[in-house]
């Protein structure tokens, strides 16, 4: 029986309102209409974007709505007008999405699509502005353009990347989010950030001198670029003890815990490195961390990267004799990544060998243990917990 | 008769105390020490940091003291160890010093020399921590490692810029600060701001959109830059109506004054621009207008560069999130002009008229008449006075 242009009714985890549990529902899934693609999701990992988004923090968190981003799984139809992927293949939903044809796509400076972002935005499709999900009839809210805590989804064709069949979805769904948001640094430090088709020409660093604030799985994949880019030395600073072995294998030279110290951690950085790093990444989501991680960075030269989300409404602030002293502030989002362009490119990069990604893998666990894995995450000593959609 | 190796005594403005005229009176100026040179000042430009510190905000002002930092003159007698200038050769003093042997200079990535810092930052001279400047015995402080509010003044070697002897001094003298300062975008939008010799190949953005605040001589050489390198569109933005009419000739084609808007001014560009500008300079010294030239810049590629000079403990602050779409935050020192190398090859430009100089004098006087060169820079409608030392 096909399944094709029909309703699909499936399992989804449903956040009915900020700071509840999440509750597994019987989700109607509506057929894409044109533009769109309905995937079926195998794997889903959780981020801290969904837990953010989930504990009412988020201004813009809209409820009831089917949180996740992380994921990999197979086209199961496509609508009106969808020509670059299929029923049958395996892709990434990318909730950053690609469409090649608006001013920030077209640019060649910034992988910031804007095409479907007024859609998704605020939790709906741009066909219709409407959801493809509902209850007995009550729309549920779209996440991030992917919602991938459902047994199917449905997404903006330039938000779906086409892999390798053979790359096993249970690990590669990680390069949905954390592993290419902290591995930018692959790209950043040989200078292509962001920069797509456009490759820079600017020299290689090799030898340079790195900070690396927050050793989760974004930060560990910082940790990962930096080293493939011949980084001399790569100090990874974290309140979590735990995080330091399992760092050392992701490239992280030596350690910093802020709680050993009393002055104040850019301090503490400037006097191991004479001065300062090269290049400074901050991956927690913290405005005072921003701000040490910009302070440690060495005059003359030093460029801070902001990848961390932090809650709404907060800012970062420094002395702007920081800046005319030649320091460089900047973040990223998505590690410069062109999503539809690019994600298949470091799936075929993991599977060459190039890139980590069963490594930073800590848990594994059915659909139905979503709301013990978004404990977990709060615990610590978690990096990625994968659920399997339909264990 | 010769003045080598003798105590000169002449003329220089003297700031006995902050936020108090300047006194002429008859100084002792010591011969130059190994590594020290002495320059007869011809002519000394007045520019807003000599201002800054002469009202007691500057909290590393230091009283009583010889202000002045952007002079052309000549050599007059060399100490121990100088080899690249000799009695009679034309200069201009650099506060900004080239050491070439230092971390910074050897990075080939800033000019920010740290050679004499130690010295010039605490009013002396490197060789014994003296001054050279004295009242009946009593020592006076250097400033800036310039001081050329004097008939004679010693500066390091590492200090002091060699350039053709046929330039004329009384205009050249602007390329000690306030030209090379703003031109640094003549530098920066080709991609080289800071890389002295290894000039970076980045491409020429013409057809740039270009933001500038504050249209003093920092923001119209800014201008000038910005037209030199391609730029489609110049915006000045300044309170000052009067600055509007002169900066055409500096290629400025738009502007805007803040106080004609009820918008904040960021928005207002935004809303000019249709999404933001490439590049943006602030040129004032305000921290919310810092805020506000980054605010202004355009999602995942705009720069902002601050120029202007806060004054002491005032914070810059943004959203995060301005950073992590993509938005780069930047500053510049001296233009990011390495001064030996650099300052005698603007002079050939000015001689080859390349870049302006004579436009932005608007008043000459004599050093008797300082104070009320003060006044003028307080009023607007001046862009630099030009002090004749020896009149
Ligand atoms: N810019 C993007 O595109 C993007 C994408 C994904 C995630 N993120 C953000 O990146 C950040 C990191 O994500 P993650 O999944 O690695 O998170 P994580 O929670 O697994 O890792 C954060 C680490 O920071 C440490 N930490 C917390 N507070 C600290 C402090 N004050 N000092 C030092 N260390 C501290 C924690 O112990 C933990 O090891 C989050 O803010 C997330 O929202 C950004
Ligand atoms: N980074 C460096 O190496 C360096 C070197 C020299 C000067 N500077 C700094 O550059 C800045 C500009 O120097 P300048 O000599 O051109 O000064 P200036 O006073 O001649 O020019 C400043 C201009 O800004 C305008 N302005 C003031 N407040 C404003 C506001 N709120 N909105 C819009 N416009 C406003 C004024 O009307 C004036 O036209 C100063 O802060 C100075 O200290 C920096
Ligand atoms: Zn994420
Ligand atoms: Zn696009
Ligand atoms: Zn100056
Ligand atoms: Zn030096």
């Amino acid at each position: 029986m096909t399944t094709q242009g029909q309703v699909i009714t499936c399992k989804a985890a449903v956040a009915w309102e900020a700071n509840k549990p999440l509750v597994i529902e019987d989700v109607q899934v509506a057929p894409p209409q044109a533009g769109e693609v309905r995937v079926k999701i195998l794997f889903a990992a959780l981020c801290h974007t969904d837990a953010y988004t989930l504990s009412g923090k988020d201004p813009e968190g809209l409820f009831p709505c089917i949180l996740g981003h992380e994921a990999a799984g197979i086209v199961e139809s496509v609508g009106e007008g969808v020509t670059e992927v299929q029923p049958g293949d395996h892709v990434i939903p990318c909730y950053q999405a690609e469409c090649r044809e608006c001013k920030f796509c077209k640019s060649g400076k910034t992988n910031l699509c804007g095409k479907v972002r007024s859609a998704t935005g605020v939790g709906v499709m741009l066909n219709d502005r409407g959801s493809r999900f509902s209850i007995d009839g009550k729309p549920i809210y779209h996440f991030m353009g992917t919602s991938t805590f459902s047994q199917y989804t449905v997404v903006h064709d330039v938000s779906v990347a086409k892999i390798h069949p053979q790359a096993p979805l249970e690990k590669v769904c990680l390069l949905g989010c954390g592993v290419p948001t902290g591995n930018l640094s692959l790209c950043f430090i040989t200078g292509t950030l962001g920069l797509g088709a456009v490759w820079n020409t600017a020299k290689v660093e090799s030898g340079s001198i790195v900070a690396i604030f927050g050793l989760g799985t974004v930060g560990l994949a910082v940790a990962e670029g930096a080293k493939t880019a011949g980084a001399s030395r790569i100090i990874g600073v974290d309140i979590d003890n735990k995080k330091f072995d399992i760092a050392k294998n992701f490239g992280v030279t030596e350690f910093v815990n802020p709680k050993d110290h009393d002055k104040p951690i850019q301090q503490v950085i400037v006097d191991l490195t004479d001065g300062g790093v090269d290049y400074s990444f901050e991956c927690i989501g913290n405005v005072s961390i921003m701000r040490a991680a910009l302070e440690c960075c060495h005059k003359g030269w030093g460029t801070s990267v902001i990848v961390g989300v932090a809650a709404s409404g907060q800012e970062i602030s420094t002395r702007p004799f920081q800046l005319v002293t030649g320091r460089v502030w900047k973040g990223t989002a998505f590690g410069g990544f062109k999503s539809r362009s690019q994600v298949p490119w470091l799936v075929e990069k993991y599977m060459n060998k190039e890139i980590k990604v069963d490594e930073y893998i800590t848990h594994n666990m059915t659909l139905e243990e979503i709301n013990e894995g978004f404990d977990l995450l709060h615990e610590g000593g978690c990096l990625r917990c994968v659920l399997s959609l339909h264990a």
